[in-house]
């Protein structure tokens, strides 16, 4: 029997991440300068796949955003372009010696910091991921196997064309970029137990492409993106600077992950807190739904259901609920929380202190927006998603977080006794 | 309906990991202490515990092998209490600032390690994993839930509550050690994806104990322990090194992971190196297969079949071939080996290096035994076992290996533009 797509092309990243991996620093970011010069050169063909993907969507009746996650311009190529500039600009984390010490018997180790190998991302519309992961990927030494939604999938053999033989032309072994190109759900799944070639997966996109991953996958999984987050005001908040950052937690981007979905105000402050934030509120359109509590300040708002304290709107909705103080703020959070990124606004240094102790999540803030969770906001330069898991990498993934170590040990003839 | 076990004890470990992140090393530490009086303390429960699952063993007729695993007497309780004092003299993981940088835009971020929270730990026939993985579990901040086999219940569960009541009556959160009671599949199964409750799987057994666990679990899982390691011995070997780091790494200890089922030989010294290890071998009464070429030098050795090169025999049973050279070992290694320990004796520093850089696995060894792959001998004062997997762990796994992080952030009413 012939190898499935799934096998041969496993087959193919297993030995194309061998190499990789002691591949120089100089042909990476040499390959990302021609991936990116290639890119810009046949942006034509890539935008008249892309014309094929959108034909074949309004025949099928795609929704007007999901047509617009899918759809490509000059802007959108050079979006891209720029992105694989900015990952070739970072230092490359292979090699790093993370730390090294001896043994009484002599025996020298060092703990180094080597690829992951085999990287599986499994994503849905975005013809961008399709760019960034690979050249995220490939600066960290490892392989991709890519696997991208139908509704992109002219874009995507396309592009994946492009920055192939860029990359094999510049020195990468070939193979280090591959796409499935059988979109079907079957051959997902079959990609999510190819234990013998898959390192990790990485799902990007929304909550139930993740779950689907996480039930089926047996091969390591970094669960990114949902995001759940709360603002809680806190009795001695600066209300002023409180009213700002909810503003710009919910509004500035209302549609990603490190958005707000949900505000906590202590119960001392909120007949004062919560006209003030309406205010501002009402200018972004935001639809509130508040508990019993809230509704008596805030009259002629929704009422909130248990349900909406646990949804990520990823709208211009908050939902908004008051507390007793920062003990009835941390168990609403780890309960109702996905573990991605939460602040607290208050002058009162043990109230923030407790927060950050105690809150579970990726990132905890004391007087600032969610809004900065964010591998560039970080400083990483460049980021793969945000981790809400607790295993490998929490928080922003940048090139660090596409890698492994090993222990090199360097002995004179040392046995155990 | 009420809760089944798993979710009941589920919900009070996640309880009680949320006070154990913020339980202070001082508490931690002296309930390890308490935990080590009680075990003294106790014995005498424990040891008739241990008789009662001997008893049913025999009925079963458990093979000796088993039942010596699953015996206890003073010497091996005197083992626990051991282990335990050596976690409590390790420092606390917990707290430590892994970095601190500032963002241009005045935010101070900080990633700091925290406890990974709940950790299901999946294991067999010895019931010392139940004090061993309870204490460094703890140590490390963690609530533990523990998951030991049916042969060895009655055991573990006088176990449980005899360390359980020590740890409560000196201060640490009720629940923050729980042992699943019912020992049904089913149960483990559940265990598996209780994914709101327990962060971290760590199945410690054999093979098929660690397949069942990846394949079932929609949890986070570290692999640890499958080991067919290799030594690999190029031309310029100090063959009289070679034979001794050969027979230290298979027959010192042959049931353990860290051991060698294989052993490769450059073709160029073959015939010199064969005859002077097999002496060495048979005095540690040890069986080879080889391949046909390794048979023309040993001859009336058995054939090893290609399912031999795949194979942890955890005895002493040795696969021998020969190898053109260092590319060769290395890619024998890559294609047959677990990522757990190899070695390469040679006076040689470029195949040195190559082979340290181009085998994919948790430790690389050059003119050492295999056998160092152990937490104690690496210095980290104790193990909860050896990853094989490359996602947040390789190799020995020791109390930094059981924290997670999370970033803390401080603003000024930073919002994001």
């Amino acid at each position: 029997m012939s190898d499935s797509e799934v096998v041969k092309k496993g087959k193919l990243a297993k030995a194309a991440s061998r190499q990789l991996a002691v591949t120089s620093t100089k042909v990476k970011n040499y390959a990302l300068e021609r991936m990116a010069e290639a890119l810009d050169k046949n942006a034509k063909i890539i935008l008249d796949a892309n014309s094929l993907d959108l034909e074949a969507g309004e025949k099928k009746e795609l929704s007007r955003a999901l047509l617009d996650r899918l759809s490509l311009d000059g802007k959108r190529i050079s979006g891209m372009i720029e992105g694989i500039q900015v990952i070739k600009s970072l230092p490359d984390p292979v090699g790093e010696i993370i730390s090294e010490w001896q043994r009484p018997n002599g025996l020298k180790i060092k703990k180094v910091r080597v690829p992951l190998g085999v990287i599986g991302i499994i994503y849905e519309a975005r013809p961008n991921v399709t760019v960034d992961s690979a050249a995220l990927c490939l600066k960290a030494g490892n392989a991709v196997i890519l696997r991208g939604g139908s509704d992109v999938i002219q874009t995507n053999i396309e592009i994946t064309k492009v920055i192939q033989d860029a990359a094999y032309n510049a020195g990468l072994p070939e193979n280090s970029i591959q796409l499935i190109a059988d979109t079907r759900r079957e051959t997902a799944e079959e990609l999510m137990r190819a234990r013998d070639y898959v390192d990790v997966l990485i799902p990007r996109g929304g909550r139930s492409l993740i779950q689907a991953v996480v039930e089926n996958s047996t091969i390591p999984v970094i669960e990114t993106g949902e995001g759940n987050c709360h603002a809680y005001v806190e009795r001695t908040a600066d209300l002023k600077m409180a009213a700002d950052i909810v503003f710009n937690a919910k509004c500035s981007r209302p549609s990603v992950c490190n958005a707000i979905e949900n505000l906590l105000v202590d119960d001392a402050i909120a007949a004062e807190f919560l006209p003030l934030v309406k205010q501002r509120l009402d200018e972004g359109h935001v639809q509130l739904r508040g508990s019993e509590r809230v509704r008596k300040i805030l009259p002629g708002i929704k009422l909130a259901t248990e349900e909406d304290w646990r949804t990520e709107f990823l709208a211009l909705i908050l939902a908004v609920n008051t507390v007793a103080g920062v003990d009835d703020a941390i168990n609403h959070i780890n309960k109702y929380g996905t573990k991605h990124s939460e602040t607290i606004i208050t002058r009162d240094k043990n109230a923030a202190q407790k927060f950050q102790a105690e809150i579970d999540a990726a990132v905890v803030y004391v007087n600032a927006s969610t809004r900065f969770t964010d591998g560039f906001e970080f400083g990483f330069g460049a980021e793969i998603g945000i981790s809400t898991q607790k295993l490998h990498a929490r928080g922003p993934m940048g090139l660090n977080e596409l890698t492994s170590y090993k222990y090199l040990v360097d002995g004179s003839g040392q046995i155990r006794v």
